[in-house]
């Protein structure tokens, strides 16, 4: 009987992996940078790293039941395919579930990188006690996986579950993905540090963000955050225009998709409480009068490991 | 072997109902007002009414396989209870389920009525070739229904496929749910009628939706596509606003759920393709660049009859 699954996470910065025993519990791990190289250097890297993390634990090829993959997107999942990836180069059209199948000798499971987290968050993660759940991953965009009754939603094309890109304030700011007002333009770390520094060079009126920014040269989420919390105008107004966005969302995503939990991940959930707080105060604060909000909201637990968990746990629960 | 199954579609103003058999063709069909008593009332109709199609078509009890029920909701599924109809007095805390199982001596299932239509549209209407659907009714409000792979999405409490209360225009109209800018508020049949007439009775300008009204007394949504299309400056506001809220309604859908098809049913459908042109073209015109609109969107095909028929689907999948 296979003793352990493999799991990667292939990201435009690192490819992170783990070895993980049947009860999803993570045995080795390792980590190492993607190729800048891309293409055929990004495939080898992820071989290669696989079948050092199984030596150095001393587990035989044989001993494991396949690999799984978590691959940025979007993806043919039918036939293992990625259709194209904006934070890796050379990728495009590339049959990255053949070529690792071919490489490791393994049976692989291709996934996009999102829904895996998701699935990890669900199986061992703050969704464990529930059989539907949304995680948003709230970083450089925003990442997002839907668990319907304990399985990950897809769709028809294998493109469901962006829920970065619903439309939550209408003719609002561009989004890269052609449309205009996506949530991941509001309620992303990234984008909302990066409004936010529009905001003070705009504005020009100096504060405490705009001290961080002439200090530190840039912001992130956290800068913003903190300075809202201290009361900077222009911060709190960054800050809040992201929370209500969120908000937003999540009241159409209770009411389309009725979840036990939306979990909220990535780098915006590092403020925790001083994000879920106002988060869930705009959330129940859209009175509902026939039934009740019943969907809750949590943070994420497993960090940057869901990737790699829930990778290991979709090979698991293909070939295990 | 059962010959048929009991479709019961209860709705404000009529219970209607139809005998299917295994291929989910109407053997026989009735219909008959919703007593406005309500409560007790109302069961007792459904059940005389199932007794005498049963009769009427020569079907012993005993060849028909069980009953299915689509009721206004808010529903608890688990229990089979309603937990309120805004348009029927005394159903509240009502278990309908058991009710109309002791009444008939037949199997029941319960479900809302909008998901029942959905199934139906699904099986045997426009989404009969594909996996996965939306329904969205447009009428007194905005029903729908959300078919993930073949089976009824009721998300964690049986309370989701509510895409009406999707929040599309932030801070907009007040809805009855207690939220705001909710989808229901734009694209519904009624809702779009009385809008306009505010428009008219507000701005006081006269025009062709003017006179509709003056002469008629009030105005439906048929009446304002009219008399947009005829260049109705205060119409043609009204209509596109529905219609752009609309396709940013579909857009987030596609986003969310990535279905094959969303499918347009209800008075607002009755337009046909002068709803469906501008609703196609604007829903398109919202580019995406990494990977393009899969979602086809198309008219309801079963009229009144996907409710009754869905009921009969959902009693064969269940008792059949």
């Amino acid at each position: 009987m296979a003793a352990c699954c493999i799991g990667i996470d292939l990201g435009g910065t690192f490819i992170k992996l783990g070895l993980l025993d049947r009860q999803l519990a993570v045995t080795a791990q390792d980590r190492r940078p993607t190729p800048a190289a891309g293409g055929q250097a990004v495939i080898d890297a992820m071989a290669d790293a696989a079948e050092d993390l199984l030596a150095s634990a001393g587990v035989r090829k044989s001993d494991a039941a396949g690999v799984g993959i978590g691959s940025p997107g979007p993806l043919d999942l039918d036939a293992g395919v990625i259709i194209g990836t904006p934070n890796i180069p050379g990728l495009r059209g590339v049959a990255l579930r053949e070529e690792l199948t071919r490489r490791l000798g393994l049976p692989a499971a291709l996934d996009n990188d999102a829904n895996l987290a998701a699935l990890g968050e669900f199986l061992v993660g703050s969704g464990r006690d529930v059989r539907h759940m949304v995680l948003l991953t709230l970083g450089t965009g925003v990442g997002s996986g839907i668990v319907v009754d304990g399985e990950l939603l897809h769709g028809g094309h294998g493109i469901g579950a962006e829920v970065g890109h619903m439309i939550v304030r209408p003719g609002g700011r561009p989004c890269g993905c052609g449309q205009r007002g996506c949530l991941e333009q509001y309620a992303s770390a990234g984008h909302l540090a990066r409004h936010a520094r529009r905001m003070i060079e705009d504005e020009g009126r100096g504060g405490r963000l705009a001290d961080v920014l002439a200090e530190k040269g840039d912001l992130d989420a956290r800068d913003v955050q903190q300075a809202a919390a201290a009361g900077d105008p222009t911060a709190r107004r960054a800050w809040d225009e992201a929370v209500a966005a969120l908000a937003d969302a999540c009241v159409s995503l209770a009411r389309v998709l009725d979840p036990d939990l939306i979990v909220i991940g990535g780098g915006m959930a590092a403020a925790g409480e001083a994000l879920m707080g106002p988060l869930r105060e705009q959330y129940r604060g859209r009175h509902w009068t026939l039934t009740h909000p019943r969907t809750d909201l949590a943070l994420a637990s497993l960090g940057n490991d869901a990737g790699v968990i829930g990778a290991a746990a979709a090979a698991w629960r293909r070939f295990g």
